[in-house]
């Protein structure tokens, strides 16, 4: 199931609207078949997996680290597949989230006389179907928030245009976590100043399954011929939805969205549109004042920090939230979930003390 | 060697003015002898693990963090004990820091036909002396600044008092730490406000050397009846000398120093006073404004920030250097020297970029 996993991991920002998912057939233990999903519309993990075991299937071990499908949908239901190649057991690391689906997979595979087990490295499972399951429970992408700070948790200076905070080799990996995420969002000011491309670049599963630019410009601050928008990539600027936006190039879509005081989105109502667009993981990258909001309402499930060993002070610098205020709510807890160094730099990677609960 | 090291840090924080030395007789591949320095007038590491070692010294070879002492002090030099076991070979991590001693130790040694290797693990013996270094070659204190601060690089909120940012475990680190250093010093400020006991809660090697608190006071605004003088430990506090101090308890020394501006202290002098107690090592705890004189003055050595995964947000709270300015100097670069987890918190250690040059 580790195995599985790992190959599941690799879908991770290619598959919306559908999860993530890596299947293993095992037979006399060796690995006789792999497969994990790439993109919607093509075979799921457990036909890659079966195809590839071809006869060997018979008897076989299934190892599939999500409930298999059982209705048609662009594709025919995974059970079908796994009957007729005639395995022996199914391992399933965890059900659907999906409440239309949960358990029924396994339960028409039971019913078929199939042997099924459920619950293996399911944690790790549900971990990584993160995003999937928040976005078919609740509506609304996992959002993960990405900062680089120095040690003083400072993210930027007046002259920060010209200065990065981390190393090159730590930066190389934001591009590594943006090509797990369906969305990369900025504010306004962010993207004024520094007029950043967004994209992941590194040579990506599915090169033209886009990674949505967002862009949170309540006052339409920003013309269509900004320097932000010369990257001709898929884009949604919203916006109050008070104003009229621009007439701009094909690819930025303007989105209108309520406002929650004047310059400040309902970001509520941002993160649902966003799921009408298929974003499952939402990478938000600031800057102080869009962090400030996400973490005020609590709308940040995760944060990767990247830190540098280097210090600003508080005079001519912004930090992570400085227009964050927890003084009548009390400070905001979080977890470690993972803590390493990168060359001089380090990652902590914290989730929500209360993320059980979506 | 590396055994010697680990008996060697044994005595960090109670040697002085002494530095910290560890000793190990090895014959036929045991060690037959191991001691270390504890403290000043006490005997010195090479001559415990020699008396241990007994008459299994002669033609063994001694390790030894640090070049053997010529000469006569509060005890009898150690090379003349080491040529009195007949001990067949010494090997040295480094030289003795102090230029008047530098290579004499060794010198002897060989000059009586002594076969003696010099650079042993010489690096991490350096590194254990750099209190020892630091005072014998710059006379003032290695300054160690350790803060707890939360993943925003926030150290306090107005109702701080009430909370602690960091968990318990991980506040014990800093007994640990304290126990390390001659003393712990913090402002006026900080004092006032949480009155903190500031010596070392744990059972220490020499529960009589004393781990001076430092307090810095240039306005002289905490009387003598202010409850952080209600602990009766050796205390000194610094102030503005333009001002007359107040007649205090006997354990509360009053330290006039120049300032660089009303208000604030002349670090360089008040460092230099510190080396005239015996601090090798001084511990800075806060506040907020006392972190930013040592940062932008350049007078830290070494950082040790234990992080919790919390949020306060810049509104109502102070951070590590609040009163810091970089937007002239540029920012400051640190080197980070260690990261590791501590159940949900987290620590930091960073040393100046440029610590080579004292």
């Amino acid at each position: 199931m580790a195995a599985a996993l790992r190959l599941a991991r690799l879908g991770l920002g290619s598959t919306a609207p559908n999860p993530p998912v890596g299947a293993v057939v095992v037979r006399d233990g060796r690995a006789v078949g792999q497969g994990f999903h790439v993109r919607a519309g093509t075979p799921h993990a457990e036909v890659w997996a079966l195809r590839q075991a071809g006869r060997w299937a018979r008897g076989a071990t299934l190892y599939v680290t999500l409930e298999p499908c059982c209705h048609h949908g662009r594709t025919p239901p995974c059970t079908d597949a796994i009957l007729e190649a005639g395995v022996g057991r199914v391992v399933v690391a965890t059900l659907d989230p999906n409440p239309r689906v949960h358990g029924r997979g396994v339960e028409t595979l039971r019913r078929a006389g199939l042997d099924v087990e459920v619950g293996v490295l399911e944690a790790e499972a549900q971990d990584l179907l993160r995003g999937f399951t928040t976005w078919v429970q609740a509506r609304r992408p996992w959002v993960v928030l990405k900062a680089a700070l120095t040690a003083d948790g400072r993210i930027a200076r007046p002259d920060s245009r010209r200065l990065w905070i981390t190393s090159e080799r730590t930066r190389s990996w934001v591009h590594h976590l943006r090509a797990t995420c369906d969305a990369v969002l900025v504010g306004a000011r962010t993207a004024d100043l520094d007029a950043p491309d967004l994209r992941p670049r590194l040579p990506r599963l599915v090169p033209d399954k886009p990674v949505w630019r967002v862009f949170l410009d309540a006052d339409l601050s920003l013309p269509p011929d900004h320097p932000v928008f010369r990257v001709a990539a898929p884009t949604v600027v919203f916006h109050d939805a008070a104003r009229t936006p621009p007439t701009g190039p094909e690819f930025i879509r303007y989105e209108g969205a309520p406002t929650t005081a004047p310059g400040y989105l309902d970001l509520g109502a941002v993160l649902r549109r966003l799921a009408d667009y298929d974003v499952h993981r939402l990478l938000v990258e600031g800057g102080s004042r869009v962090f400030s909001s996400f973490l005020a309402e609590g709308r940040a499930d995760e944060m990767w920090l990247f830190v540098a060993p280097t210090v600003f002070g508080d005079v001519h610098s912004l930090g992570l939230a400085s227009y964050l205020d927890t003084w009548a709510t009390g400070p905001l807890r979080w977890r470690l979930r993972n803590l390493c160094p990168l060359d001089d730099d380090w990652l902590c990677v914290l989730e929500r003390a209360d993320t059980d609960c979506l």
